[in-house]
């Protein structure tokens, strides 16, 4: 069995030792956080700790009125000049905790005088040891080289710092109902591997998403590249039409993540676009129409609150990247050209 | 003649206009922008304009110290929970001024006290109208569907006011100069047409940029994908070595953008990885060292100063989507499936 397969059938666990063990831990943070009465939110990251990133700007945005930047590393690292951070809570996301840009940024926004706080899952790590705060996501070793485990680890760790600051029982209520949710997606995305080889011979896809599984769409896109080296891009529904809807002709591949929430017409109406032009589309939704509307499809669990819905959608778009690429013949736990730090300034 | 060549050979008359007819607007809205002593910059836009706001980020970063955010208009749209903008000065950026969800964006950000200003190509439209401070590119109509003209006034619009809010001679003084850079830069892309034809039949194409020119890695990009229909992305240098760098195999067109400034040894490295990868690279740049490396390239001027470069880059990008789009038969002027205004929500 290939490490990703594993690391990604570990996931429904991770996320419950995640939340049993970080649940005090989250509180005493938001704790801080209250006190320090952030006027904005700045996340560096990079890479799928970035899509991770995404989804805090709806989650703490939506659930918590906090505005969410995501920082621009270059200001720190090779122009020198940190913009004014002081009055922001500053979260760096790294699986390893290695990555010097990050880093870079929380140290000049401590110095600042803003609130730090680092989410990794290498407690020993830099990233960890000099912020204010740690979050530990306790994913366990991913030795896979592309992220599966500790991605929806990390949307964890931020959406239970969204339940301890929205401080009601309502949030914690939902988030534990996660594990069986992922293990559910987890057993409805195998009979991707039926029809994977379908895809053996695209050559470019773009997977799109709207609100909260913006990031999904990001993240999918990104696992389709790393492990099946496959141009393209993660969109915003609306940033879509603005432009690269232009792209798509008969057979275009178009990961479309749809779930019955408030984007859902949206969505839908991109559905039929993408119809009507002969696109190909692969569908991951627990709406009846919607998957109706699909080349392919993967049925979601119904009953998710929207703002957790980024934990399950993306795990169809994990376990077809995997597939895709073993249908290819290529090292899925070793992708080309690819390390599992990545050190960058 | 195509109605885009035009707008794309008006630009450093549009950039020279801009700069004489604006200035005093801008000066003004400085002085509202110091009074108010914004925390943060928040700035909602799409496409193209989403492009000049990733601009934004950097120039009044580094030359301000602001923190710029994109907006995320799915909150204030989607979920109606805008995030706590009260602090922040809220800028649209729309050619058209008609883009609902920017619009809403600073209604939202009006309505919690945030001191807001539309850049926009129309000054009699809504988003003009209802925000407290208007920036008038002035580019005149642009006809084109893909725009290009009214890009590089964005981007000179965020200049001069970075400009403004420096409040001193040497900014004003260097950006005096771009409409002649602008133009130079035309003189040395127009070689492009005689070697674009072999980039008829490539089918996808990723753009790279660090830093200030992050943007205009998007915005080639996106011309790329408008106007030929080729899929692909920009990328930050950073971001890129974060996965996507997986996809690059032997042929695989990268456009590099590396002009001579602090990027210049990171870009220098990567155009090294991707020569050793046999990828096809299209360079950008002013560096001898960097242009030795390419497979095709054009010259940029020298002297520019770094935090303006970003409006000479993207012109040799803008020539190669047009001419491409010419080899393939494509009606440059009309996309298929593309309006001028597009309405997102």
């Amino acid at each position: 069995m290939h490490r990703i397969e594993i690391e990604i059938a570990e996931q429904p666990d991770v996320i419950a030792r995640l939340l049993k063990d970080q649940r005090s831990n989250a509180e005493k943070i938001a704790t801080a956080i209250r006190a320090f009465a952030p006027t904005f939110v700045c996340i560096a990251a990079r890479g799928t700790s970035d899509n991770a990133a995404r989804y805090a700007q709806y989650a703490f945005g939506a659930q918590l009125g906090l505005p969410v930047m995501l920082a621009t590393p270059s200001l720190h690292t090779l122009y020198h000049a940190p913009p004014n951070l002081s009055r922001a809570l500053v979260i760096g996301i790294s699986q390893s905790g290695q990555s010097d840009d990050v880093r870079q940024v929380l140290a000049d926004a401590q110095a600042q005088g803003a609130l730090t706080l680092a989410i990794t899952n290498a407690p020993d790590s830099p990233l960890a040891q000099n912020a204010e705060y740690h979050l530990d996501i306790g994913a366990g070793e991913e030795r896979s080289v592309a992220a599966t485990k500790t991605y929806t680890a990390q949307l964890g760790a931020l959406a239970l710092l969204t339940s301890a600051l929205a401080g009601d029982a309502e949030h914690f209520a939902a988030l534990d109902q996660m594990p069986g949710h992922l293990a559910a997606t987890l057993a409805t995305s195998a009979e991707i591997g039926s029809w994977a080889q379908r895809y053996r011979y695209m050559n470019f896809c773009v997977a799109l998403g709207r609100g909260y599984n913006f990031c999904t769409a990001f993240e999918i896109n990104l696992k389709l590249q790393e492990l099946c080296y496959i141009p393209g891009h993660g969109y915003s529904e609306a940033d879509f039409r603005h432009g690269p809807i232009a792209m798509i002709q008969p057979g275009f591949p178009v990961v479309v993540i749809a779930p019955n929430d408030r984007t859902l017409p949206l969505m839908r109406d991109l559905l039929v676009k993408l119809r009507e032009r002969d696109a190909e589309s692969i569908v991951i939704s627990d709406d009846d129409e919607a998957l109706a509307l699909a080349t392919r499809s993967v049925r979601l669990p119904t009953g998710i609150p929207e703002w957790l819905t980024p934990l399950t959608a993306v795990i169809p778009g994990q376990v077809l990247a995997m597939h895709v690429a073993l249908a290819k013949g290529y090292p899925v736990d070793a992708p080309r050209g690819l390390n599992k730090v990545t050190v960058t300034r």
